[in-house]
């Protein structure tokens, strides 16, 4: 037999191009990751579980419901405070009756809802507009369902909103706005560039995208993906898109207990505007019917007592340190050809090298950094496939989530011997 | 704007027929609901969950990698122990080799599972062989992925083998054969018909199936969903399909710790043949990058420790004894002319009426049921969209998994009156 029994799905799904970098961090025991997305070890809110979940499963009374099936939506406690959260993130700029329970739907992690978005939005062939670069699991979706991508040129203060518009009249001159669904926006210390999009480009890419619908013959959505927006340890927040769709309809908004709280919990959320929140509904109901309970009363339970907020504190700090022993590092021994922006929040530090040195998988500087015990993600796949704008080929993704102090300080110094051994300088 | 940006599969995913009645539910406080798929709460594992709670957060040695992320394939650990627990579930019939960790992934509920097993395996316009009835929940994400399901009669002990076979020849006859994927069974104690399928019944199965697969050009894989297979409580266990899998390569396997543990941490698992296997991994890396480690490391604990064993002991004589209230209250209060089999296992009896009598959510019994404060869930509901055969409407599902045993006793009683007053005898 030749065929598979695999559908067009499968097939177009590859594993994602992180695995195999696991992969040569397990075999290289010595090998300091600079590539991983964990967190930060120590800080998990180990105490505040343990306590959490004693007082969750101290009587039948708490206990049964959290051991229990919920609905499909989500815990109707969980999603007020939810709501309540964003509010108050959002402060003066929150608009009166925003974030709602009802609009709010609590999913296995922000990534199983940036799954049934898509799922619920776009067709095989449609186009989805993404950041260059874009997180790399998002674009695994996008190839995984057929989804053509275009990328956004990036600016110090996020979308290059010229090359936004003369994409969208590219699309128009080519008829191809009937198949544009939406416009996905990492929009806080975005994975992988550390960029943070101002209100005011968020606010211009919404009126933007409005003034295409009408060719569209649809809505095109503004997909906010705030997963590191609490991450933040320089600056103030900046009021999220909600605050500016003047609409109320045009903006969804994702964001995660994941990065803020604990990752081994899996459990995120979104707002979203009708249709889009029926539709996420009715499918995840053939997901799952429903995130695990035991897990949603335990964070409503920690964003209640305050442990949730003293959380946040505690990364906060630990991450602003990590990020300055990471750059410091990364000063003292990268060469001046190398640049960076100082993250003001998130887990990532997006280095671009000289034009001609390329950090892919292939290049020199690749096998140098493995040789030297260290490991970073290569740049090029973090870009979507758009045959519009060659890939860039000499960037880099560094982490400061999971390695300890030490290994970031090590890890750079490798780096910088690598560099060195190629002849970069 | 008249268009909506929402996918095909969002247009062609409809509410869950149950989700209504789940609204009725809620909207008559009195109402004794026969109709919920929800378990048991008394017996839910409060204590042992608190205790194996503490004991995983005491140290940070096995708390940290509780809260932090896992492997997409799920943690190692628990795979092994769900390994050795279907070896010893299949006792002497287990061949040597089966159910390694490593062809087993961990899933958010064996819903996901069953999910994304269909992504995988089926295009737009492919067939799924279900059982008549079947479990509407897979009904829905078939209907969600626009496929045909043929449904295949069902016996005592399982598939209508000579039904099978004829499906299969008009399948053949029709060159559709390229189109079928997969036969999907739910075979200890099914949703809803309570139905358990012999050993024999599965290996002649899957024997069928193979002897098509060279004109079908692709395999064509038996799915079997055993998520109630521990909650037995009559008889003796039947071994899986995986142990007269002579190609080891056909067999999927989905089952849960979810019926037989607590529904609120949805948590499932499959053992799945290579390249199945593959497409899912990579599916799930998409959907999650893997189930919320917290609850797997929570599991692997129950596992370990016996509380699991414990707690599939505790429910197996809780379910004996609401069934025996259930089907002594349905003795007691309904007319002769309906009739079940005695449950020896699951959640459900599945009752049939005399032919005339419709019990869909559009008759006079229906609305008689819920005058007098009684739902369940109506037979029609169960069944695939397949106009080869009529859809029968005199069924229903009774779940004793949730009610009170008084509310069991008093159900019983409230159907036999609404029964009387539609004139059924």
């Amino acid at each position: 037999m030749k065929r598979t029994a695999l559908s067009q799905l499968a097939q177009r799904t590859t594993a994602p191009p992180i695995s195999w970098l696991m992969q040569a961090a397990l075999q290289q025991p010595k090998l300091i990751s600079l590539a991983a997305g964990f967190t930060d070890n120590p800080t998990l809110p180990v105490h505040a579980a343990r306590v959490l979940t004693q007082r969750l499963l101290r009587a039948p009374r708490t206990a049964q419901p959290a051991l229990q099936y919920g609905t499909t939506a989500g815990d109707p406690i969980l999603r007020e405070l939810i709501g309540q959260h964003l509010r108050e993130q959002d402060g003066a700029a929150a608009k009166p009756r925003a974030c709602a329970a009802d609009d709010i739907v609590v999913t296995h992690g922000s990534q199983q809802l940036l799954y049934i978005l898509t799922e619920v939005l776009c067709d095989t062939g449609d186009i989805v507009l993404v950041e260059d670069p874009s997180y790399f699991v998002y674009l695994g979706i996008m190839q995984s369902h057929g989804l053509v991508g275009r990328g956004i040129r990036m600016e110090h203060d996020g979308l290059d909103l010229a090359h936004l518009e003369s994409v969208l009249e590219g699309l128009r001159a080519r008829r191809q706005l009937p198949r544009l669904k939406l416009l996905y926006l990492v929009s806080y210390f975005s994975n992988p560039a550390g960029t943070t999009t101002s209100l005011q480009k968020k606010a211009a890419a919404l009126r933007l995208l409005r003034r295409y619908e009408r060719e569209a013959g649809h809505p095109i959505y503004l997909l906010e993906d705030a997963a590191y927006r609490e991450l933040r340890f320089a600056g103030a927040d900046i009021p999220s898109a909600l605050t500016v769709d003047s609409t109320d309809r045009r903006v969804i908004y994702t964001s995660t207990f994941s990065k803020p709280f604990a990752t081994g919990l899996r459990v995120g959320y979104g707002v979203l505007p009708d249709p889009v929140r029926d539709a996420v509904l009715r499918v995840k109901g053939n997901h799952d019917f429903g995130t695990a309970n035991f897990l949603q009363q335990l964070l409503s339970q920690a964003m209640a007592s305050g442990a949730y907020a003293e959380q946040v504190r505690t990364l906060q700090q630990r991450y602003a340190k990590k990020a300055r022993v990471l750059t410091s590092a990364l000063r003292r021994h990268l060469p001046p050809s190398v640049t960076w922006q100082t993250p003001a929040g998130g887990l990532y530090v997006w280095a671009r090298l000289p034009q001609h040195v390329r950090t892919d998988a292939k290049s020199r500087l690749f096998k140098a950094a493995l040789q030297n015990d260290v490991l970073y993600v290569p740049g090029d796949l973090c870009y979507a496939t758009d045959t519009a704008r060659k890939v860039p080929r000499h960037e880099m993704r560094l982490s400061f989530g999971s390695a300890s102090l030490a290994d970031l300080a090590e890890g750079a110094a490798r780096l910088g011997r690598a560099l060195q051994s190629i002849g970069c300088k």
